[in-house]
């Protein structure tokens, strides 16, 4: 597998989502993920209340390189994604790190 | 694809670590990985620093179900996770999401 450059991003949210907001969070960010050329793949969704504590939002998304990264997050359909966010979230987590790269624990 | 419980595990450490400890991390969550039947594929690795902010390291893990991540949490090796991480970690923040399934933006 070639290496992969892999952001992480966690997010907490005011409160619970309503079933609109909860669409409107999937599509932004579906249609971030079909959007940006960059993104090699994506996986998003809620947590699923298994163990208590989680954070209410996942992210996972992978690119060649920070470089595919930094597109990604220039990309006009990430402007959608924050003004959906912006009254949703209280605050979010992140973390990139490589995959694939001898030494990185892939 | 079938769906996937997807378990998200981000960490700040209490300080940066050093080779040794790295080391240590590097090879305990290898362990994990590769001794726990459910897991159905586990990366892991420190922040790049391409983002300023950003957690100090991410793990994500995949199992089929719930069962799957109970068992992983109850693995003998994740005891050795522990005793490595307990001196190192000062908070972690995890959310558990299925992928793959209709109407979680796989």
């Amino acid at each position: 597998m070639s290496p992969v450059f892999r952001h992480v991003v966690l997010m907490k949210f005011r409160s619970p989502l309503d079933a609109d907001q909860a669409d409107r969070v999937t599509r932004a960010l579906d249609d971030l993920g079909a959007q940006s050329p960059t993104v090699r793949a994506i996986s998003h969704g809620p947590d699923l209340g298994v163990r208590a504590g989680g954070h209410d939002y996942a992210l996972v998304a992978d690119f060649d390189d920070a470089q595919g990264w930094q597109a990604y997050s220039a990309h006009p359909a990430h402007d959608v994604v924050r003004s959906v966010m912006k009254d949703l979230v209280e605050s979010q987590v992140a973390c990139q790190f490589a995959v694939g790269d001898p030494g990185d624990g892939a």
